[in-house]
């Protein structure tokens, strides 16, 4: 992310127009960073967003601009409601507080999740079809996208939250993501390991690559207002595909030895987190936003090849 | 509605089955009770929800039913937003929070209102439609059905939310809902006193009285998980009506004279709030659940006559 964004140099200020990026301050919550690009432009604070007085630290320059990824996730939510609430909602409600207090109006992208949909839903998505998640995380997420409309219809921010599709292929290790499957299936052959897949061959998911995730909440960061609308939620692209169409994918790019360290293993707890997310959107406010995803799913596995491996 | 409980006698308790009402202990911010009934079962205790410790001693007893109707009303909470976070939000939370130490996993039945709904809104509103509300009370209620949810969902409660129609005709004075206006218009020329009327004659709205929706609080309490489903959110059954349709109702019920009290003097605060609320619904999942609309608006003007006057 914060490559992509020394990358490009600059963003849509609080203006409206093109300016610089001066100084980027990034977070986390280790007290070290790694993998910091070496730019001096960039610094780093670690803690706890959870902490309000660490968050007003974050802020003590205040940003024009906003990039809120930070979450426990899927499954570590649900296994733990408590610590999910204090990140996720409670985190991000000191974000919005912080960034209201700038006075700036900042613009404010806002990290949501496929993870937002679920319950009985129709077979393709609409953008106005209602969202009824059925896991801790979800719900977390879901609330974060209505405060952030409501703080942006007061003109406290500019808020823009983005539906995350699962994202795949995922650098490093598996994380405690019910989605973390979509990357492992493709990153653990490619690194010589076997894998032992927590969900079926036939079990679908909507996928999206890192890069791509990445120039899509920049370019939501940067789409005018009207663009986006009074509702600042939107789903982002991606590509619809089932395990089996991964490891497939896998074996054509990679060879079929390779593919062959995938064995199914499903898990009764990882599958009933996955199953309830759809697959398939109309995405026309995507469009509208100039969202885009990958040319093909070879091209995800392609470029994990030439990234991470 | 403790009148209503205490008519009834008994509520479907933790366990599915019907048990009589042993004690109920009523909450408001004031500090001593107004109208309360003279009933040994009764009690009150005066406090702030946004207080945990206050919360903690209205929980004491570790109810089998929770009603939670307290909130900082529509009008109230778009102009003191930090207010409206404390009392809806985190109060809302505060409540959740209590209810799940009781480890009974109560029936919680939370007020929710039809300001969930805004923005670009079908002519009929289906129970699939998005919530996408337009004001920080919507959003605040529209959090508190997710977060009842999701307490629903992991066992710590067993929550049911109704959205709330506009609800006329109110009793006392005007407080700070958006809504008071069909109240108003109709209490205030009954009571002899002109009315100057915040909303245009055309002005759209979706009622109900007050005793339908107290019926319908209970009956929401009591009706069976599979009524419900997975999504215990609702929009209960109402009438959609205007301005104009009210006061002819009151023409019609109290005559002409009466009627004339009325004068209009639209006000863009209030229209700006009332004119984001939907007027009609498909329903369906309020006829499941058994909930029930008043017969005629003339109905709605002969209840106040009979009950508030």
């Amino acid at each position: 992310m914060i490559e992509a964004l020394l990358a490009q140099g600059s963003l849509v200020g609080a203006s409206g127009k093109v300016a610089p990026i001066s100084r980027i301050v990034a977070t986390d919550i280790l007290v070290e960073p790694t993998g910091l690009p070496a730019d001096e432009r960039v610094s780093y604070r670690g803690g706890d967003i959870s902490d309000p007085e660490f968050v007003a630290l974050l802020f003590a320059d205040n940003p024009e601009s906003v990039f809120h990824l930070a979450a426990l996730v899927s499954g570590g939510a649900e296994q733990d409601f408590d610590a999910g609430m204090r990140a996720n909602l409670t985190g991000t409600i000191h974000l919005l507080e912080a960034a209201r207090r700038t006075g700036g109006c900042p613009r404010f992208v806002f990290t949501s999740s496929i993870a937002t949909y679920g319950g009985d839903l129709p077979e393709i998505v609409s953008d106005e079809y209602h969202i009824t998640p059925e896991s801790s995380y979800g719900v977390q997420k879901a609330i974060g996208e209505l405060l952030v409309n409501d703080y942006t219809r007061k003109g406290f921010i500019n808020g823009r939250s983005l539906r995350l599709p699962i994202i795949a292929v995922r650098p490093g290790g598996a994380n405690t993501a019910a989605s973390s499957w979509a990357s492992a299936i493709i990153r653990e052959p490619l690194n010589g390991v076997d894998y032992a897949c927590p969900v079926a061959p036939e079990d679908r998911g909507f996928v999206l690559s890192p890069l791509k995730a990445i120039e899509g909440l920049i370019v939501g960061h940067d789409a005018p207002d009207e663009a986006w609308g009074r509702n600042r939620s939107v789903m982002m692209a991606g590509l619809s595909c089932t395990a089996k169409d991964l490891v497939d994918a896998l074996a054509r790019v990679a060879g079929t030895p390779v593919a062959n360290r995938v064995r199914w293993q499903p898990d009764p707890f990882v599958r009933g987190i996955v199953t309830t997310w759809p697959t398939q959107f109309s995405l026309r406010k995507a469009s509208r936003i100039g969202l885009e995803a990958d040319a093909s799913i070879d091209d995800i596995v392609i470029q994990y090849m030439g990234d991470g491996c």
